[in-house]
């Protein structure tokens, strides 16, 4: 950087963390919230102290305040405290023993039991619940609220890391969680303080050219863009001392075969087994 | 309100505006992030004032700055400018006339054709991709990074509304802006200024004790709160002069009947078609 030019601005430094390139002045809109979610990065590692009284309702609070399709709140949350419960969820979920540490730990459900409930109760049948569609719907629902709730507690100091490896054995958490039929969790959520050694660098993404398109896709510079992300990220992997993939590599070995879905390649049969006939 | 009693805290008045009970002082932790994030109302009407300049890029930052499964990234958004294609995508989904109006209209995709594209490039197949689980994937982590540009919209002073009914004619969708194989509209995003007349109150939402259970699901009170919840629903529908209906009459008009699905009983077959095997 020459020596005339002026200090890089928050703003430019958090662009070049996410994005990877140099930091350049940026002039883009900009303000408080907007650094607390460009600064996001998952945490694997969590110090035992418990969160401040109430954050929880705070958390919920939030989530709940997100978007839901036609009001129809076709989600839950299983907050899990039991020992026995975290261990074994930590086991199924490939022994990620953060599940076990973190002070708060949330299991996000799809739900349309309880809108089944609801119906049953008035002596009527939803004859649009037994679809996909509706699937799809809570489990979109779910993220929307789950990502409120990660948005709440990072701007309350708090790290967070989801836990999608909970798909590998739904069955298995419906019956520890005693769900009804019609409720499955879609993913985890650790939240607590990081230990000092897992506060891990903001990972870079994708160059927006690659994912932002204007009213029609385009690939025209997909092949040039992968190629610098892919350098930026081996250098990222090698800074946090992973094995320094490119993404290219990152996304073969995570796809390329069924084995490394641990299991994942059964679940549309045990979504249906869990009350769901995605019709 | 007794004239003793000292003035309700924002912090109460949001609690209060969010799940219809009245103000009482609440001690739960609190900024001004979350604060925002309990105010979020979906708008129906827009202004034609433009955002500002750099406000896509910031949302699109905001929203790769979520997490994403094994950073796969398997999501990707259309701005969508063209006059005649949001004419077109406003009257596939039930002539909402805000997809026209907004300033700013983003189409976000469930997307794994890069992936494939990265894959064939390095002359490999990726084993994993035609499965049910990642669709599922693509499709939540399209949900969180939408989530995000959404808080950073609201942050901004921008009100937005999701657009469900973009799934009642994916294929049509995938013509219009030239899909491949593999990415689908999962749904749509107005942004914008509102319309005085278009600033909807807060809508309430379930009682917490409803979606959040702890250690193992739990539906003892779920009866006496959604009674509860019905009444305060009906009230808001009448000061927003929508037919006053309860929750529960409003979940069973959107569920009862297939045609109340607007199409969206056939998504399941549009998905495979569009290249998403759901194995």
């Amino acid at each position: 950087m020459n020596a005339i030019d002026p200090p890089a601005s928050a703003q430019a430094l958090a662009l070049a963390a996410r994005y990877g390139t140099e930091p350049k002045s940026s002039q883009l809109p900009w303000n408080d919230v907007i650094a607390s979610l460009l600064e996001h990065r998952s945490v694997r590692g969590y110090r035992p102290d418990p969160v401040p009284p109430g954050t929880l309702e705070t958390l919920i609070a939030a989530a709940q305040s997100a978007a839901t399709s036609s009001n129809l709140q076709t989600w839950s949350v299983v907050e899990v405290t039991d020992p026995a419960k975290r261990a074994a969820l930590a086991e199924l979920a490939n022994n990620q023993k953060h599940i076990v540490e973190c002070p708060l730990f949330l299991v996000w459900l799809a739900d349309v039991s309880r809108n089944e409930r609801l119906a049953a109760s008035e002596g009527k049948t939803l004859e649009g619940l037994p679809y996909f569609e509706t699937f799809l719907v809570a489990a979109i629902d779910a993220a929307l609220a789950a990502q409120n709730a990660v948005v709440a507690a990072e701007a309350l100091g708090l790290s967070t890391v989801y836990i999608g490896a909970l798909r590998n054995d739904p069955e298995r958490i419906a019956k520890m969680l005693e769900l009804p039929p019609g409720a499955m969790a879609v993913f985890g959520l650790c939240i607590g303080y990081p230990k000092p050694e897992s506060a891990a660098e903001v990972k870079p993404r994708l160059p927006q050219e690659v994912v932002l398109h204007r009213d029609r896709y385009s690939t025209t510079k997909e092949n040039d863009l992968r190629a610098t992300y892919d350098a930026r990220l081996e250098e990222f992997s090698k800074r946090q001392e992973m094995s320094a993939y490119t993404w290219t590599d990152r996304v073969i070995n995570r796809l390329s075969t069924i084995k490394a879905l641990s299991g994942r390649d059964r679940l549309k049969s045990i979504v249906v087994g869990l009350g769901f006939p995605l019709r």
